[in-house]
């Protein structure tokens, strides 16, 4: 037993001075209270919850206000994809110490965040652990009655669609791992950096909810690897799907990755923390999202097609040959 | 880096196995989206966040089952004490391996208290972590608008009430780690079996939910210890409180191991885990209170008054002395 037993003011404390000044929201009730209050105004509120771990997730030696954005943005990322507009959040944090620097600049990148996508701290729970750093966030969106854009809407004929740019932030940690990635980019700082970035920082594809909502089938985040979360939403669907491969946009840096021998094409798409939107949008529909795509600021790039196929994806290359997959992406067990 | 790549069915079959069959309601789409949905129906909604770790609110030894409840029994009595209608959580697990019967004796535990509680699995998150085991849950429940109960509503007159019985877990947990309550109920199997049942499975009073929306100026749930929690709603009303010790509700088995020598009765009220709820209640009301108290099930019990001065509460022995408090409730930090 790990906790220790004294006055409360530790715990409050730290609540007190880092956590409170983000809870703007009146909802939040200053975090004196035992919950917060979430009001929906006539709206579906969407959930979704995701945690990171220290050695898992993230690296012991990430700089805290990354950490803190990457386990915002994971979240925000999901509600991107299921079209919703940020409401709000809560927060457990575990932690095995009070280290007052890396607390500040926890709370300085969950604040920056917050405030970037609107979406303010509502409560949380903060508990020591003799283990790994432990960031769990649960995020509120609120969309339209019935309007959330599911995985399961995918239908033959669609186009299939991502947003961004496709692993690099498997590379990024490749990088950071020191592996064949940081050896490929030895005389490309620019290159390792601008995937690390992507590794630490996933940028949410939010200001695509509207686009989403308007005129996709279906859509989800991409995780896990764009392989394996392909064929889970085709799978939700009852379809199938084709993918181009050299359609699949990749970064410069990536691109220079793969020059240098880092990696094959395979391990982009399956490697994970890509943190894009992938959908299903019909081929009648394509034009007019892909201008309020371009409206919001984010690219898209059509890949391929949803087919009518019980079977998982076929990754073609530019010969039209199968790509072969030894795993399509990350799985905790 | 402790998480492992291979193909995405192991995590998948564990949600399909052990979590889809709880993903009872709707809105929980089988589990297979990003994200839930929550239909408010013209209501606020309360949200709540806690999370219990393996060797700190949980002994690594403890059955599978019950950690899984006491994980979701602490946020539901949060949802109690503000009075609102449990409407379902979602769960973050951090396990450090998969262990199947582990895992079925927890889904079966959180199924359990689900039904009981009428409180369905929205939604989850399934992480490796090389360190203790960590269950996170964020709850929802539904109240009217503008009716959650607050800490901060307690007046200058109303009566302290409590539920159930205070104390008992603090000692619950002393005789799992074999301190002075496991010798003093030397001979008490019984006595022993009781606290440490209150220390694994908190009975969470939401039945009561009604009775505090109708009827009290403040709640909140008693986790860290009545004093201390008692100190934190007397701070956010602006008031104090008189509180006499002798009328604090107490269990045969705490009464025994207070006989027997195991602590002293500032032991109990500063003891954490008890999960049961500390309302303000008004003079005028008490009476109906506690009859809608009693209908619902649950035992009430006056130990003191609120009243006006900004000072911490004061505990009064039987003599009217007051009681000695080297520390007040319990503090991760």
């Amino acid at each position: 037993m790990s906790g220790e037993r004294k006055s409360a003011s530790g715990e409050d404390l730290l609540i007190e001075r880092y956590f409170k000044p983000l809870a703007t929201d009146a909802g939040a009730l200053s975090l004196t209270d035992d919950a917060a209050i979430l009001k929906p105004g006539g709206d579906d509120i969407v959930v979704t919850t995701d945690a990171i771990v220290e050695g898992v997730h993230f690296l012991s030696d990430d700089p805290a206000d990354t950490i803190a954005q990457k386990a915002l943005r994971v979240n925000l990322s999901d509600l991107a994809a299921k079209g919703a507009t940020p409401a709000g959040f809560v927060l457990t944090l575990a932690l095995r110490s009070v280290d007052e620097n890396w607390l500040t600049a926890f709370a300085s990148g969950l604040g920056t965040d917050a405030g970037t996508f609107n979406c303010p701290l509502l409560g949380g729970d903060t508990v020591s652990t003799p283990g790994p750093v432990t960031v769990s966030i649960t995020a509120f969106g609120r969309i339209p009655p019935d309007k959330m854009v599911r995985r399961s809407g995918a239908r033959p004929g669609d186009r299939v669609v991502v947003t961004g740019t496709i692993g690099d932030a498997a590379l990024g940690l490749d990088v950071l791992r020191k592996g064949r990635t940081a050896a490929a980019l030895a005389g490309n700082a620019q290159a390792r950096e601008a995937l690390i970035s992507r590794y630490r920082v996933p940028q949410p594809r939010n200001a695509l909810a509207g686009a989403l909502r308007a005129y996709a089938h279906a859509a989800m985040d991409v995780s896990d690897g764009l392989a394996g979360d392909l064929a889970k939403l085709c799978a939700a669907s009852g379809v199938s799907a084709i993918i181009e491969v050299p359609a699949i946009p990749l970064s410069p840096a990536a691109k220079a990755a793969l020059a240098g021998g880092a990696a094959g094409i395979e391990t982009l798409i399956s490697g994970g923390d890509d943190y894009e939107i992938l959908c299903a949008v019909p081929e009648r529909g394509f034009e007019e999202f892909a201008r309020a795509a371009a409206t919001a600021g984010v690219a898209v790039s059509s890949i391929g097609t949803i087919i009518a196929k019980e079977a998982a994806p076929r990754f073609l290359d530019e010969t039209g040959r199968e790509l072969p997959m030894s795993r399509t992406s990350y799985s905790h067990f």
